[in-house]
C-alpha cells in the first residue's frame, strides 16, 4: 500500500464521521475545500506533539489518537469557534498496521465527539510527530479573543484543573494508584473535553477567553499581557478534583492546578452582570478578578501574595 | 525567549507580508481567523518535509526556508485557487539564532512571492521536521479536480520536467558541474514556483489538475485513476531544459522528467478546443491525450509502449 492510500484507508472514518457539514471536498485531491455560510469567518489552529516531548514515546495509540485531535480542537473552544474539520500530518518511523489502526480508531472516536471531520494531510516517515490543524467558523466579530479583558471583570475557568498534570506520573508509569483515583486521571489525560458548548455560550459574554494548556498562571499570563491589565487569582477558588486530592493531597492537588498544563479546560473573564445568566445555563467557577496594572498575581485566602515564580512549562526554555 | 515569542520574533516578517487580504487576525491568539468572500471557497492542504526524507540534513536554512512554503503553496495552484495564507508547525532539535534568522528569511521570501500571510502555528523541541498548511480561495464549483478528465481532452503541462529530479546529485553534493548547468537545477530544486497564475487560467478551462509532486507518471496514475480514464504520454514532447539535458545528457533528462518527482509544474487535461485561447496568454505542452481506459502508458516516438515499471518515489514503499 502507496502513501496515497494509507490515510484513506486508516482514516477513513474519521473522515466521513461528521457527513461533512461545511466540507465541500475531502481527502484525495490537492486541496480539500471547505464552504463557510455567509457572516462567518473561518478559524483555524495548529498543534504539534513529538513523542517524547508531549507525549510518552511508548503509549498507547488509541489513545494517543484521540488525544492529539482534542488538544488541538480545544483551541477552536476557546474562540468560541463551531468545529468544521481538520487535516493531520502524521510522521511515523514505520508503518505498523495494528498501531495505525488503533490511533485511527482513536482519531476516529474523537472526531466524532467533537464533530470535526477529517479533510487531508500527509503522511511521511520519519520520528514519531502529529501535526493537526483544525478548522471552526465563527460568526463575523464574535470570536472570543485574549485581548478584551478589563478591570471590573471576574476571572473563571470552566472546570477542575490540575487532573492532566497530576496524571503525568501514571501515564509515565511512576506511581500506580487504586483504580477510582486512577482512572479519571488518566481520562482527563489522554481524553480531554474541548469546551465547545462553553465557548459558543461565552460569545457575546465573556471579554476574553483562551484553553488553558500551558498552565492556569502561564495562560492567565497571556490574557493579562494581550489585554493590558493585571489578573488576580485566589488559590482556594481553584476547583481540583476529589481523584487528585486523593492521588497527590490538597496542596500538590493546588500547586498542580496553577502550575500543570495540558487542561484544555477554559479561563475567561466575564462583567459581573453576565454571571447569573450564563451560571443557569453551564457551571462556572469564579477563581479571581480583573484589575488595572499588568502580570498574574496568586492569593491565599487571606490575600496575602504568593504568586510561584515558575509559571508553567515552556518548550525551548533555554535560548543561547 | 519562550515559544511564544519564538515564532512572532523571527517569523515578523512573513506574519505580515501581505497586509493580510482575507485575515482577520494572525499569529497571537487561540486561532487565527480567515475572511472568505462571498461565493468563495477556501482550499486548504498540509505538507510536512522531514530532515533525511524530504530534504538532506545538513542544508542552508535559508533555502529549505523557501522550499518549505513553495511545495507546499503548489497545491493551491494545482486547485486554481488564489493564495491567502499558512500556518508553520516547525520541530527543531535546538534554537540556533543564526539558522532560524535564515530560515525565517528564506520562508518570508517565498512568502512575499506567493502572497501568502504568516496566520499562525506552533514550535516544538523535536527531531527536524516542518509541517506547512496553506489557504486560498477559489470561486465555489470551479476549483480544479482530478477527476474530470475526458477521453480526447489534451494532456498537458505548463513547463519542464525533471530539473529537481535532475538537480539531486548536486543538492546532496555527489556531483558537481559548471555553474550555468548547477545553478538553474539547484534553483528549481530550493525555489519552485507554484504555478498560481496557470491554475487560475484553468479554472473553466481544463477538466483535471494536478502538481507534479511524485513524478509525472505517478501523477499522470492519479489523474486516470480519478477520472476513470487512460492517460497516454508522449516521451518526445515531455519539455527538460537545455541545463538538465546538459548535465545529465538527453536520455537521463527524460528519464528524470517521467520518473522524478519534485517538479511542482502543473499537469491538466484540456479539451482540445481550449488550447489556442489558453496558449495565447501562457506557454503550454502538449504531451498526449486522454483515452478511454485506466493507467498511464509511455510511447516512443513511433507510439512504441515504452511505460516502465517504476513511477516515481512513494513514501512507505514497503508495507508489512
Amino acid at each position: 500500500m502507496g502513501e496515497f492510500e494509507l490515510i484513506n484507508h486508516y482514516f477513513a472514518a474519521a473522515q466521513c464521521a461528521q457527513g461533512g457539514e461545511g466540507v465541500a471536498l475531502g481527502i484525495g485531491d490537492d486541496c480539500a475545500l471547505l464552504d463557510l455560510p455567509p457572516g462567518e469567518q473561518l478559524a483555524v489552529s495548529t498543534d504539534t506533539l513529538v513523542a517524547g516531548v508531549h507525549f510518552p514515546r511508548v503509549c498507547d495509540p488509541g489513545l494517543l489518537g484521540q488525544r492529539s485531535l482534542a488538544v488541538a480542537a480545544s483551541d477552536l473552544a476557546a474562540m468560541g469557534a463551531t468545529p468544521i474539520a481538520f487535516t493531520l500530518a502524521l510522521t511515523l518511523p514505520e508503518v505498523g498496521e495494528a498501531w495505525l489502526r488503533a490511533f485511527a480508531d482513536g482519531l476516529d472516536r474523537m472526531a466524532r465527539r467533537c464533530r470535526l471531520g477529517l479533510i487531508g494531510g500527509d503522511t511521511t516517515r520519519g520520528p514519531l510527530s502529529i501535526t493537526v490543524t483544525v478548522f471552526g467558523r465563527v460568526p463575523a466579530g464574535q470570536a472570543l479573543r485574549r485581548s478584551g479583558a478589563r478591570p471590573g471583570d471576574l476571572l473563571c475557568v470552566g472546570g477542575e484543573l490540575g487532573n492532566a498534570a497530576g496524571a503525568l506520573p501514571l501515564v509515565l508509569g511512576e506511581r500506580e494508584a487504586p483504580n477510582a483515583l486512577a482512572q479519571p486521571l488518566l481520562d482527563h489525560y489522554w481524553s480531554p473535553s474541548p469546551q465547545f458548548a462553553l465557548g459558543q455560550l461565552l460569545r457575546g459574554r465573556a471579554t476574553a477567553a483562551l484553553d488553558i494548556s500551558d498552565g492556569l498562571l502561564a495562560d492567565c499570563g497571556h490574557i493579562a499581557k494581550a489585554s493590558g491589565v493585571a489578573l488576580e487569582v485566589n488559590l482556594h477558588q481553584v476547583p481540583v478534583s476529589a481523584a487528585l486530592q486523593g492521588f497527590v493531597g490538597p496542596q500538590a492537588a493546588l500547586q498542580a492546578a496553577v502550575a500543570g498544563g495540558d487542561d484544555y479546560v477554559l479561563a475567561f473573564t466575564l462583567p459581573p452582570g453576565q454571571l447569573s445568566s450564563l451560571q443557569a445555563q453551564t457551571p462556572v467557577h469564579v477563581i479571581g478578578r480583573v484589575l488595572e496594572g499588568q502580570g498574574v498575581s496568586l492569593r491565599d485566602r487571606q490575600g496575602q501574595d504568593i504568586t510561584p515564580l515558575q509559571r508553567g512549562y515552556q518548550h525551548f526554555r533555554e535560548t543561547p
